[in-house]
């Protein structure tokens, strides 16, 4: 887990974290969370976040923090300006070691050099200098509803961030996407922060502004911001447990031989982001009207059901299990506090 | 009224047709539609008719009726095959004389070139060699359902589809827009045939194919296909009379002096097309929370409401007035009939 500090009150550097014993029922002391960035438009056609950012950075009052830098930031202007997804390749499958650490040069397509820039500005990537938080806003035309999704089930930061927004938010529901899988894992924008989340919400259609989405993304965000606030400023969040979806697996859309899409998700599976799916339920319906089932052995919890972006990364839905962690109480460390 | 033929049986050319008496209870012959072509894919992005023209170009048998030669066409593969909405300009707002007129070169908007193709392959456009029906298929992000999109009130051969296709899918709604508005009015693909049909399904996102709204779109070009057949077999069809939403102005979102968009669809209006808005009725919501009311002198009924594409239209909503249009009866010429 990056930034736990001893009970000794001395932090411990990235470097130095180690892996969290079983019994997670001790409460860490953790370095304060003072830089915060929040990320629009890595995907242009993403509109909640690109609103939102666009407003904070005309007035920055609604997510201004005692004690906080709070930067809002647009990721991908051009994609913005363009209201497409890119201009070349996937912001947020380009914060790759490879990509990072590439010779800056004209011929780069556009996203990697802003994704080489980001990891300055934010960054470096790993780096103690890191921003301690990016928040990256992003919408999806499936039927998420709002979800937090987090990069490590060591995080317990973010962890109790998710907690703490999930209690904060009922009975609205927000899920956290637990994507640690050592495949389907990608190099996002934010993984330039010490605790990367990502928010998703939908649904949305790419290009449209809804505005119960944008209200519900700015909810989770103020909740978020009040979290850190209250965590720096000095209060103890106890041992929890965290329901989690973590992605085990990605299904694509039945294709013919020329790799067109021969089928449609199924109506029964349709907008049922996080519901069961038992093997031999219904997945897929081809054109002439024929169901396709799902195969696996167990019961799991689809979710990006039919969602726009990932038909070209042939993906129909992330077949998920929920699963419930054990989560380490935290505070902030007294050396941070008598810091201030 | 292209196509009206008199009670003598003698066809009119279109030159010769002209707007019918203000008490239209006759029953007009009309020249048989033989040549009938299905567009998919003027927008790249509208899933459902790029996968059922794409269906259909491998496989005709669904839609292929006695005595028509029916056409399966995809109106703009390089959009189709970037899922984009248009490469160069939107080919929706292409075949206006200018440039149907225009010398063809390399020089041209991809869409421009398209529109002189699609002109000469189905056209020209306004003579006896253009195709009789063109269907055009779409889709879009606001919640109309299934809608006709008609471009003339004195087209009674569309109106009679519209009456036909209507009674074959209640209770299930089919709505008709009726835009021949003198400046709203826009140069459409379909405009090529004598009879042009548009049809708007939704709502779905771009970029993603849903079962309902596919097999919505399926069924009305099913019953659509079906009325041009009992047409040209001889079924009369009697005067009736058809509600349709008359295009009466566009309303754009509220922006600032750098014209971004400073307010959303307000909540109560957002996905209620076709319902009624009266003056004083909130139609928007500004990022500070308050409501900006529609100021207009009498009750509307809106569509088009929050759809993606026509952000850069700058328009938030359609605004249409309801009416119940009286058609004529109409029956195939027997001199076409003999021709059998």
């Amino acid at each position: 887990m990056r930034n736990l500090v001893s009970e000794a009150n001395k932090p411990l550097s990235p470097a130095q974290s180690s892996p969290l014993p079983p019994a997670m029922t001790g409460v860490a002391s953790l370095c304060s969370a003072r830089r915060v960035a929040v990320f629009g438009g890595t995907h242009g056609n993403e509109l909640s976040g690109v609103a939102l950012v666009g407003l904070w950075l005309q007035d920055g009052a609604e997510i201004r923090r005692r004690g906080l830098e709070v930067r809002p930031f647009m990721a991908n202007p051009r994609a913005v300006q363009q209201r497409t997804r890119y201009i070349d390749t996937d912001l947020n499958r380009a914060f790759t070691l490879e990509n990072l650490s590439s010779a800056q040069g004209e011929d780069l397509p556009y996203e990697v050099k802003r994704a080489q820039e980001i990891n300055q500005l934010f960054g470096p990537m790993g780096s103690p200098d890191a921003y301690d938080v990016i928040f990256d806003l992003h919408n999806t035309t499936s039927n998420m509803g709002c979800t937090l999704i987090l990069e490590s089930s060591d995080d317990h930061f973010n962890l109790q961030m998710a907690h703490y927004i999930k209690g904060a938010v009922a009975p609205v529901s927000c899920s956290v996407l637990l994507n640690d899988h050592p495949h389907l894992h990608y190099s996002t924008t934010r993984s330039v922060a010490k605790h990367p989340v990502g928010l998703e919400v939908g649904p949305q259609p790419q290009g449209v502004l809804r505005s119960n989405i944008f209200e519900s993304m700015r909810l989770i965000m103020k909740h978020a911001l009040d979290f850190i606030e209250l965590f720096n400023e000095g209060m103890q969040f106890p041992p929890c447990a965290v329901e989690v979806f973590r992605v085990s697996e990605r299904v694509d859309y039945p294709h013919d031989s020329n790799g067109n899409i021969t089928a449609m998700v199924h109506p029964s599976l349709q907008d049922c982001d996080w519901e069961p799916l038992n093997p031999g339920d219904p997945m897929f319906q081809t054109f002439d009207g024929r169901s396709v089932e799902y195969k696996g052995d167990c019961t799991v919890c689809p979710t990006f059901i039919n969602e726009a972006a990932y038909y070209e990364k042939k993906q129909a839905f992330v077949v998920t299990r929920k699963e419930t962690l054990t989560v380490m109480g935290i505070r902030v460390s007294n050396t941070m506090l008598s810091k201030k």
